[in-house]
């Protein structure tokens, strides 16, 4: 171990200029990192991994500028998060040594803090918030993420001049601290079918809430269990004899001086779940509570003190915050994945194991093809997802305008998208995690590769904010919609105008088609995609009619064709992540990492035919030998990208601290702190554990 | 609520026959369980599932005789997990409500219990002992596996009769409690790389254990950190100068007195992993540890006192446990599947949601064709790798008694074709657990469905006892070699006998092949099945060949074919499965079970066709009109399978105590149970968390 190359000494670090924010290397700051907490050994760089990256044909420096958006974001980025890694307050022991209740406590007390340091760093845009919070939380949740995300938006938005003044003063001090309240136990997408009531009472002008069954009870919100107060709740409005469908109130649910539940209320924990350990999701049911008509947030709908009910102007204002989340999540893909890849990847760069040539030292992981095989075409998915996911948020950031001058007219769309897109980016990312982690041997099912934490905080993406099937099918209804307007003769424009093109589809016999599809050119791959899409499309419009014309209803043919529907979505959702991908290269200038996110691009387009290749075969878009020369390639770009692996998961610029993961630790060295690590592990505490005494001695006497 | 019909009353089978073993249903056996724990709401069953039950086309016991074997076996099975079920010594609380170090106690007096009960009952069969500890274990593990499952066996197989002799009276009564330490920090699969060693000492006939590296400590063998006071150490062993490679020691490690670790033995729990909380996986670092020369197990090598080494007759010898374990490992993919369907299918059948037609009740969630499309294929896999499984015990079982008598000419395919199995097996319902739990919606990450549980419990399956790609790579040597050997005239038998057939495999453009496929014909389909094997085998052969032809080493061409040798390899193992399933069909008399057991063999096939069209298509097995075809074949297929879905779920006979999940619940009272559940989760303790008092009410008066 003694030979590794010394790195850049620490001591000499504390003195130079280099320790300040600004013009700061990646290399420097995991040495910043490192003075956190005292580990023994990180003073020198893995021989494998250094070489690793002494072989990169880019500067990552660059590319991180590209993922971030330029050099001043990708500098302003890290000095943000210099603030949490060099913050003493936020050392802590690893949760995963903790106790459910011990973590709760941790990540109270984490969310306090950031808080209290936001305020007293001035730091304000929501951008800056989100670099501060994702370096503070690493691959966990806040506590207060609902009383944030959800609770004080709704306010803005629902709420009437009088109530935003009357409540936003108390939300953003934290008196009163909040969630949404929406999903009961037995109802989750179908929110139109949730059974907690608010039935007006014009004698004392108040709403009384009730969950009147067990199938009512709130269930899942986050922060409701142990630290809300307060509780936006969604409830059937009842006035005047009327059920005038979902509205949403304001309920206190705790005392906001001793914090206990008030009475009526039944408010707690729903248990441990699969991650989200740190956060208490909670049950609340209500039972006659009773709350002051003003506390029905009233901006659109209203009921007047004798219980008259006024109708909401439009039913399109929730569509708005929706599309942002889904768009969020999309991002929220790529940063899931991307942190997977740069474990398994660097670890795949120390790791060595097994032979390739009898005699020889054991090689890296990374050199074996098998391995190759299953990071890098996940690697080219991380990219894509991020700019996919820049896409959506400038998408949206875009038409937001618009949106609040009432013009609703791109909304249907990136509404549709977003819906595909988050189911899409997350299933992919989703299985995507595991393979990294399995990747990484028996070390990647240890909490200390992290790899655990970022499935188990990451996996829930695929279910909240709109179930990826549901999402899949709402693309579909879009993309069926388009398809039966472009037959009808109307021009589509934007995504979605490809089906604008039915001469394209026309089925002809495979083997005298002439080929459509030049495998080494992105264009033509991007192309190949879109007619797929087209073909599913419509493969899918025509199962619709089909069942139709067997009498059937048009809600059981939709669902007779479900199978066809989400086929259709997934394709269409293929081609628009190849063609941003590929859309993406355009802007990019510097020769080298143009070359390098080529071949993943390229990778990811012809990994995507290879799995999918009996669409392209049916769609007449390739012919058999062209399969076997596509395995050819991608065994080429597989070569190409080898060199490049380290530098490109570098080029993500997750910190150590961040990243939190023994096995990804930038400088390499694994093993030595991942028995450090070990070492700390509660059963380690004694020597002997008590339960020895308990039932292994008396086992012992007794035999 | 109260409308539910009321079911078989408690106090009415207290006095009844029924109670006692034998002739019992299913639904009097889950009335047995729920007596265990007072629980509300078990008296009456959910009608939807009733109703499910009700309208099955097949007696599902007759099911379970099969998948038992006959009806004695069901009804000795029944009468062994009755004795858990019925135990109040094995009443506890949900682990998922303890910390790490109250789980690994426990498990411990579980696992004590197990021992003592067991020798109470005189249960020593060891199908019979498997039927106990399975009741017992639920979804978890026990913490002894690894003295019962390698530290005894190892005894058997390598220790001498004299080592036996002293050993074994001390392991059958736990006063040596042993494990298995083989993996280190720095090496699993590739084992001759240990870096351990063991160097005897001729003037004190001893030998000298040492753990030289940071990267030699041994790593990760089940109950190492806590438990043994022994463990059988791999070691290299050097003696006069020269090292002959690994061997087995007995190294004690604690004292069989205190339990305290032994001079020069540095000992511990790894730390908190993916699941396996109860278990202490552990590290052991030996630093010059003596112990003496009779502690080297030599059976076949042996080192005399002189320091002599004597090499072993056979390094066949381990193959047949390692076989063993691996087939056993496929029926656990059977089971962690099935139960994994046995919970979303039985949640399905209650949970309702969303809409079908404007203004009806809201559909069970079965009857959604995407959700069937998620689940039955999957059911179907179930039932699959079932009979897989059965097959691979029996063939182990029937060949054992050769191997016993030195005859091992079957060793080399059964080894193939359990290390395929076990790689492709695994992976496959490592996947489908977790579509199983995504389809139960936000329910399933509650821990209370037990479908986190499920799946980190069997998720390491893809890495121990031999890492899954490891495994494909395996199998495809054997594929390759006995390909090679055909083509060379050799006459190949066993389940590769289709390498045979070159004329099958001749290139022929797709429209001018004849269709081969049948898809309405099962033992069509398994041809086809076996023909795309062949032709990948054939594809993988030749890519070997061509790389080698560009002049690479035998090891590189290896490696840059890893791609086809591995789809090979998988191509093949889906050819046995379905090959396998469709033999297990003539042995089904009863004419109801062999109808639906054949629509599931029919879509396990049709839907493995779908989903790798393009193999089908490249290889001309299929033509495009008939893909369309197997959709809407699967589609029926679906339909058909929809009214015996929970009976098929039932018929795998997990009882509510075995399966621990509410959602899995055989009366379907989901909700209400899950509601008393969560009343119990930690954090509910105190209705005001201590941390409100340390973080939240500083917060809200500072800010």
């Amino acid at each position: 171990m003694g030979a590794y190359p010394p790195c850049i000494d620490v001591a000499e670090l504390e003195n130079s200029e280099l320790g300040q924010s600004g013009g700061i290397t990646q290399q420097v700051h995991t040495k910043l990192i490192s003075r956190a907490r005292p580990v023994i050994f990180t003073r020198t760089m893995n021989p494998d991994i250094r070489r690793e990256r002494e072989n990169a044909t880019f500067n990552p420096e660059i590319l991180t500028n590209i993922l971030d958006g330029n050099v001043e974001k990708t500098r302003r980025r890290r000095e943000i998060e210099s603030l949490v890694i060099s913050d003493p307050d936020f050392q802590h022991d690893d949760l995963n040594f903790m106790s459910r209740s011990e973590r709760y406590d941790a990540a109270l007390k984490k969310s306090t803090l950031m808080i209290q340091k936001l305020r007293e760093y001035g730091i304000a845009d929501p951008e800056e918030i989100f670099f501060y919070k994702s370096a503070a939380r690493g691959n966990f949740h806040e506590v207060f993420a609902l009383h944030h995300g959800m609770f004080i938006p709704t306010l803005h938005k629902l709420g009437t001049p009088e109530q935003q003044k009357e409540w936003l003063p108390l939300a953003v001090n934290y008196h009163a601290v909040g969630t949404y309240a929406q999903t009961e136990l037995g109802h989750g997408t179908h929110i139109r079918k949730l059974e907690t009531t608010a039935t007006y009472d014009p004698s004392t002008q108040e709403f009384v809430l009730n969950c009147p069954t067990v199938s009512s009870i709130k269930w899942w919100p986050g922060g409701l269990g142990k630290t809300s107060n307060h509780a936006i709740v969604l409830a059937q409005l009842y006035t005047q004899g009327r059920c005038h469908g979902l509205h949403a109130f304001i309920a206190p649910i705790r005392c906001m001086k001793t914090h206990q539940p008030l009475p009526g209320v039944t408010v707690g924990d729903i248990g441990p779940k699969f991650g989200f350990d740190e956060i208490d999701n909670g049950y609340l049911k209500l039972d006659n509570v009773r709350i002051p008509r003003e506390n029905m947030l009233m901006k659109y709908a209203k009921v007047e003190p004798d219980g008259t009910y006024l109708k909401p102007p439009s039913d399109k204002l929730t569509y708005g915050t929706m599309v942002f989340i889904r768009a969020i999540i999309v991002g929220e893909s790529a940063r899931a994945l991307s942190k997977s890849c740069t474990i398994a990847i660097r670890y795949s760069a120390v790791r060595h194991q097994s032979e390739l040539q009898p005699g020889e030292p054991e090689p890296q992981i990374l050199d074996y093809q098998a391995q190759q095989y299953k990071l890098f075409p996940l690697l080219a998915t991380a990219y894509a997802f991020t700019f996919v996911g820049q896409y959506m948020s400038n998408t949206y950031h875009r038409i937001t305008g618009d949106i609040d001058q009432g013009d609703f007219s791109e909304l249907p769309e990136l509404h549709a998208l977003a819906a595909g897109l988050k189911a899409f980016t997350t299933w992919t990312a989703n299985s995507g995690i595991e393979v990294c982690r399995m990747a990484c041997g028996g070390h990647g099912y240890s909490r200390c590769s992290s790899l655990p934490d970022i499935y188990v905080t990451f996996t829930p993406t695929c279910t909240y904010e709109g179930e990826n099937t549901v999402m899949m099918l709402q693309t579909a209804r879009y993309l069926v919609k388009s398809f039966r307007q472009a037959r009808e003769g109307q021009r589509l424009s934007g995504i979605v105008s490809y089906l604008n093109e039915p001469q394209r589809l026309q089925p002809r016999p495979v083997s005298s088609r002439p080929t459509v599809v030049n495998i080494n050119d992105l264009n033509s791959l991007v192309e190949a995609y879109k007619i797929r899409a087209a073909k599913l499309v419509e493969m899918a419009a025509k199962s619709l009619q089909g069942e139709l014309q067997r009498s059937k209803s048009q809600e059981d043919a939709w669902n007779n064709s479900s199978i066809e529907l989400i086929r259709a979505s997934d394709a269409h959702c293929h081609y628009v992540v190849v063609k941003l991908f590929a859309a993406k290269l355009s802007e990019v200038s510097d020769t080298a990492v143009h070359t390098v996110l080529s071949s993943l691009a390229l990778l990811y387009t012809l990994h995507g035919v290879a799995v999918n290749s009996g669409d392209f075969l049916q769609a007449g878009l390739l012919n058999v030998p062209q399969l076997a020369q596509i395995t050819q390639r991608i065994k080429a770009l597989l070569e190409e990208i080898r060199p490049n692996a380290v530098a490109l998961v570098d080029a993500f610029d997750y910190r150590d601290k961040m990243l939190n993961s023994v096995l990804g630790r930038y400088d390499g060295n694994v093993y030595e702190n991942m028995f450090e690590w070990a070492k700390r592990s509660p059963l380690n505490r004694t020597e002997v554990h008590e339960s020895y005494y308990k039932y292994m001695k008396p086992l012992q006497s007794k035999l």
